[in-house]
């Protein structure tokens, strides 16, 4: 963090979105590139991906002639959820009940989605810095036909520790940060965020549950209602570190779907993860590059640094405050 | 790729960087952050960085109380070395005989670091967009007393290949890709360049020699002639597709190093990773984000479409070309 910075600095974002564009594709009663109408939605809407990177009926690659050289048709579907009507707002400045909508959404498509693929990812790339293309806010569901490498991964630990220790991993993992407290950001009655001991962005968080909770559609009310208000806060603290609005990609893992659903999925805790890249400014963020790219990830901040300044940081919107 | 992009332009660089600035630390003769004075060097300069990431008395964090809570101390040194005494010269644009002392440098200093350390990263940051924050040609050097993890992933695949195949992975790998053409971006006598079967990043490459070779320091005067060359070929491609100065992180894997050297790392093959950032143009890259960090890597034009379009650049730069 010694090292004077010469090198790039991100436009800043224009902060004059209009609430309503009727030729912004996301807005509702735009018309979309496949010709169809949004209708008027007011809460959350869901639609079809016109541009999908899944598709239902992905061809087979046909059989592999060699070991080193093996293919497998990747299958599936790709929506698109609008938080609100209107393009001017994100979650942090969205009230806790238009929040708690947009949670109840992603309840339903997992359960929709889940019926059929065994993987429902929903993800959030807010902001340019993030590839994000559209300023209205948004998310995106994309459900497939295999576990991507990523949740592998996670399956492979948490399934590997529960054999080992006869609980999940997370479990243990929340109880001994509550205890030490150095790393959490926001505890409330039915939620937890901290920034992970493992982290690799500066200011990267996890999102999750006090109790056992395998997947999205198992909240209840009490814990929808908390986990909007507790999200509220998060970005808000993310918001006012820089004061902008704070770029990020987030999502959720939970236990597969699909027709394993019934399976035996203990080991899995549900939680989100936020991935933000800014480390020093709104304008300078933290480069996942060569060292990162070809041996491993390092760190600019302490995950406790990080953690600290964040608790540190006002649950009043930085935007709000000045109205 | 048929999706509209509405999303983040990269800022185009400036092209005038002066030949010699007298306050920029890397040029010959200049002051450095810690007062020393750089000599005036006609070639490469290896020195060290001022702000190491990796320092060699990095203190123990003492014994974990928790299987989840393990730490370890990273110790190594970090070092930059300048390719060039001008600031205004990228690797393309260098003769053959100067990208030839760039090679006999890093083969050297992966002799010096790696009599002491069991990994020698070489790596270059190129370009604003890859979090290069100085002009002037130059990578950097990290050697480290521990095996980073994508190296360790490197090792346990190759290991178990070379068991189970009884020959280097990367060998058999090379053999097929000639005899299968698609992937293939450039070949000489001792080398070969392509577009990985797994490639992530819209134009990665990867550049091994024919010859099994381990590390750098056992390349041949005319392998690393012929190295110099074909590197100019690929970086003038490079250069060539979108006509600009083309950002890229790369790097070398060899076998490990240090006081385990004269082990058995015969499942080693040598090989340079190259993954570029841009997709589209000069200003539009490719974002790693939401679905590609909470769950798949996905492409936006397969390896063969992009070795395809590779393979018919020019090999001469289209700076030098209009001259
Ligand atoms: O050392 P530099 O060039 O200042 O820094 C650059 O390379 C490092 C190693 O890949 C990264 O950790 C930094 O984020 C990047 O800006
Ligand atoms: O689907 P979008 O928002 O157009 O695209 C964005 O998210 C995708 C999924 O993370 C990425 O593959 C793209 O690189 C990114 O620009």
């Amino acid at each position: 963090m010694k090292r004077p910075w010469q090198g790039q600095v991100e436009p800043l974002l224009l902060k004059t979105v209009p609430r309503h564009d009727p030729l912004n594709p996301l807005c509702p009663g735009a018309t979309r590139a496949n010709g169809e109408v949004n209708p008027h939605y007011e809460g959350t809407f869901l639609f079809d991906n016109d541009f999908p990177a899944l598709q239902p009926d992905a061809p087979n690659p046909g059989p592999s002639d060699h070991p080193l050289f093996r293919a497998e048709a990747a299958r599936g579907v790709c929506k698109v959820m609008c938080f609100h009507p209107w393009s001017d707002v994100t979650l942090p400045l969205m009230s806790v009940p238009e929040i708690r909508a947009v949670i109840d959404s992603w309840a339903s498509v997992t359960e929709e989605l889940g019926a059929q693929y065994p993987w429902v990812q929903i993800f959030e790339n807010k902001g340019a810095m993030m590839g994000c293309s559209n300023p209205h806010p948004h998310c995106q569901v994309w459900a497939s036909s295999f576990l991507p490498d990523v949740v592998q991964r996670e399956e492979r630990s948490q399934q590997s520790y529960h054999s080992q220790h006869g609980e999940p991993l997370l479990i243990e993992y929340s109880r001994q940060e509550l205890l030490r407290k150095e790393r959490l950001v926001l505890t409330s009655e039915h939620w937890l965020v901290l920034v992970p001991f493992w982290a690799v962005w500066p200011f990267q968080t996890l999102l999750l549950p006090r109790r056992h909770v395998r997947r999205l559609p198992e909240l209840t009310p009490a814990e929808r209602d908390d986990l909007a208000s507790i999200m509220k806060k998060l970005l808000t603290k993310y918001d006012n570190l820089f004061e902008t609005s704070f770029p990020y990609s987030m999502g959720w893992h939970g236990a597969p779907t699909g027709s394993e659903a019934g399976a035996n999925w203990d080991h899995w805790q549900l939680h989100a993860h936020y991935y933000p890249p800014l480390l020093r400014s709104a304008t300078v963020r933290k480069f996942m590059v060569g060292y990162e790219m070809l041996a491993q990830a390092q760190r600019d901040l302490t995950p406790e640094q990080a953690a600290e300044r964040l608790r540190a940081l006002p649950e009043v919107h930085y935007c709000l405050g000045q109205k």
